[in-house]
């Protein structure tokens, strides 16, 4: 690897863990703020895509909604970034879910991949990929563990 | 764009598109071909993630062993490329499935995101993410159209 790409892959760390921060704190406006307008991403749950940022916001704090009150079970696992010049990627396992008012923990396995576009020097997540894998038989979410 | 970058998403789309006629084809040894042999990949059933080619290869063999006797239902729809010099990533909206002797079809749409690396002058996948998205109450993958 050249030093260009260690560099963008530092850069990129950065990045998932200022937005792995925001998310933690359920501050919906600090983890739209590492996306661009024109995001596309697939989340796990309610839709195919979501275009925009719009869109993605308002199924964020639906999201959060659910957990509240609670806390956020969010746990990133075996983060993978590759990078180019303006081009990225990151790879991960995570653990999502919530904590309810008794204390009971409800979470499970996902993956997630997440791309990159360098803009007027700064890197800004354009793509969101979040899924659990499901059972072929029964289409359901299999409650798997890495 | 500069012309680079709108060669390397060129070069992409011709990857994406040899890749799609294999996979139409049913041919594993052609699917695997694109590849890198570290591909690390998050498929829409049986586990969190696949490690290694070997891994994948087994996975594909298993699914394309499910539509014989039969024709393979894959389309890809609203294909996006992000290259850079040396990185891309691809999104798609893709509708995936059978159609057994009957000629009934049973296929659904899914999201696909394909990471790739340039090495030695050639694109290589090193990493592909498909799913579908399920119903946060039932848990049960969503029967949804784009």
């Amino acid at each position: 690897m050249n030093t260009a790409h260690a560099t963008a892959e530092a850069e990129i760390g950065a990045q998932v863990a200022s937005w792995l921060q925001a998310v933690l704190a359920m501050d919906s406006e600090g983890i739209v703020l590492h996306y661009a307008p024109d995001i596309l991403t697939f989340d796990a749950v309610a839709q195919l895509p979501f275009r925009g940022v719009e869109a993605y916001r308002k199924h964020w704090q639906a999201c959060l909604a659910m957990c509240r009150p609670g806390t956020m079970i969010f746990e990133m696992h075996a983060l993978h970034v590759t990078a180019g010049d303006d081009v990225a990627f990151a790879t991960a396992l995570t653990r999502c879910g919530g904590r309810g008012e008794n204390g009971e923990a409800k979470a499970g396995w996902m993956r997630m991949t997440a791309g990159y576009r360098k803009t007027n020097g700064t890197w800004m997540v354009v793509h969101e990929h979040f899924s659990a894998p499901c059972d072929r038989a029964t289409l359901k979410v299999l409650d798997v563990k890495p």
